[in-house]
């Protein structure tokens, strides 16, 4: 083993609750990998929602929206929990049955904590939820879920595809979309919404966002075949007078909230709506007549498969897409990156990076 | 030709509201067949649900849950309209470019309107529907929809399979159900529901029945691994019970309203929710967290396609699914029929005939 310090920099989650529940600390132990295990010395790690939110306990209840619970409902979160999906960083030590040969070399985390060989995602959980993330300067991760990577993009630029860029590429197996359809994109600016644009035209299908006005241009720029301002007075008309002739085959939401009936009423029958959050509003009203006259199937989605994983891995290596790195913050300002991210006034993703030691 | 009559009886639906809406009459021209199309003398017409939505016109509009609008929503039904799709009867007489030889043989509706060659069923519309069904003596229909069929069944019985068992069949189709998996099913009593009931057990799956306690029993006999009791007063409960060790892998749903968060509820992870009807309340609330989390599909369903119909009647020429008759009423008593179908106090189909001439 490389000689490692005993402590190191992380930021703890003490419990469910404000920002004051992010606890900076010096002082907590470096972890030992496991057999099968390798500890990565993290580089950066992007700021994701489900931080916040599982930070919040937003998730609701089976039983009771409203409800204090984490991720994974009805089980409670063992704290202090250090957060943080998006680990990139350099492996610095190996755990037993691990090659050392890894040892020093970059690696991308593949955030899933996967439950068998197969593509279920049933009861599924995550690196910086269902075991310690990166929002520390060490983190110890099953050595299969280290991705060795090569490619001319910064620490921080890797980080913004890991949960964003994999939950939108798993919203899109899901929903089937295939070349040539047209997906409506909701929350098109965020990280999600950002790698739903992009991997949206890697598969050859026409993308058309919803989003706040001010990102008009640089959705365009990114892939948006046409941006609708989400401030418009009639969405609804404003989404169809973007189609033109076309109509929409899938709609891609992480909103809902009030956007949600718009999203259905402009869904072609047949068509397909897909959903990996919420942020607009979790709880909506549905009109199940909607749903059998039109046939419509609405599909649920979260984290991604090994599959997944491996292809925007590729996609980013090859240049298929690109990073969209909106910021960076040191890990003590871990408090005032979410602040920022929940305000969205950016575009693409939010990452935490190691580099600064103050 | 053939003599026929040039009128006949016929219920004739005035415009939307209650059954005063229902008017007998015994002086309505007999339809002639257009080119490609045959004239059924019917026996034979099953009630629906959709028979009383239509009538009431409560299918809401995409905006107004409770807008009054016909199953089409936006497309306003002309009246008068004969509705009916579960058309039996011999035929009487046909129209250019088909074959006689059909004259006098059985027949068995497929009540679609396609709009295509394919599988697709946007903007399908149903005979009773888009055009005169079988609550008259008489209804034309296209040829392609008149299936001979020869078997051991009354006429009734007949006519129990038609718009039930087909809606049912693609409800199974939709939600992809399989052989060894258990299927959820609520309203088992009804038409529909002992539909997916016989028809899951034709596919080797395991079906769960949710129906008031006093068909038990008889849904017991006609194939239902276990009944729950729809009064129970913890309903989740009730069915985990029924399920022991099993999972829930699909719900087949015709409920809906207070039901829905509960069926949601006892759905596995990965699992598939399928509707074709909300007797219970269409405007349900929906967690679209539970969605994601659970990575469910919720599913619409309406009508069937060419090949769910003659899937269904090749079930039921080889007894494979049994008539699950209820009754029958005269012709001029559909309004009494509707207002029993409200209630029901009965399991299975009831079914209008035209023997009685009074």
């Amino acid at each position: 083993m490389p000689d490692l310090p005993a402590t190191m920099r992380a930021v703890l989650l003490t419990g469910h609750g404000g920002p004051e529940r992010l606890e900076y600390r010096e002082d907590v132990p470096v972890p030992v990998p496991a057999p099968g295990e390798v500890l990565v010395r993290v580089t950066a790690c992007g700021v994701n929602n489900t931080d916040v939110w599982v930070r919040e306990g937003a998730y609701g209840t089976d039983d009771d929206p409203g409800e204090v619970s984490s991720w994974r409902r009805g089980q409670p979160l063992e704290f202090p929990l250090i957060q943080g999906a998006d680990v990139v960083g350099r492996i610095a030590a190996v755990g037993e049955n691990v090659d050392g040969g890894i040892i020093g070399k970059r690696v991308m985390v593949d955030f899933g904590i996967y439950n068998d060989a197969g593509t279920s995602l049933a009861n599924v959980d995550y690196i910086g939820h269902g075991r310690n993330g990166g929002f520390a300067e060490y983190c110890a991760v099953p050595a299969e879920n280290a991705h060795v990577v090569r490619m001319p993009l910064s620490d921080a630029e890797l980080a913004t595809f890991c949960c964003a860029y994999v939950t939108a590429e798993r919203m899109l197996n899901r929903a089937s979309l295939t070349g040539g359809e047209v997906v409506l994109i909701s929350g098109a600016s965020g990280g999600v919404g950002t790698g739903l644009i992009q991997l949206a035209r890697v598969r050859g299908a026409v993308p058309i966002a919803v989003a706040s006005a001010g990102w008009t241009d640089a959705l365009l720029d990114l892939g948006a075949q046409a941006v609708v301002a989400r401030e418009s007075e009639n969405l609804d008309q404003a989404i169809r007078s973007a189609l033109g002739t076309r109509q929409v085959d899938v709609v891609a939401d992480v909103v809902g909230g009030p956007l949600f009936k718009t999203l259905l009423n402009v869904l072609r029958p047949e068509g397909r709506y897909v959903t990996a959050g919420a942020i607009g509003g979790p709880v909506v009203e549905l009109d199940l007549r909607t749903v059998y006259l039109k046939h419509l199937d609405l599909i649920g989605s979260t984290q991604g498969t090994r599959e997944d994983f491996a292809r925007v891995r590729d996609y980013a290596t090859s240049g298929k897409i690109k990073p969209m790195l909106a910021g960076t913050y040191p890990l003590k300002d871990l408090a005032r990156a979410q602040a920022d991210f929940v305000e969205k006034n950016f575009i693409g993703k939010l990452v935490i990076t190691m580099e600064s030691t103050a």
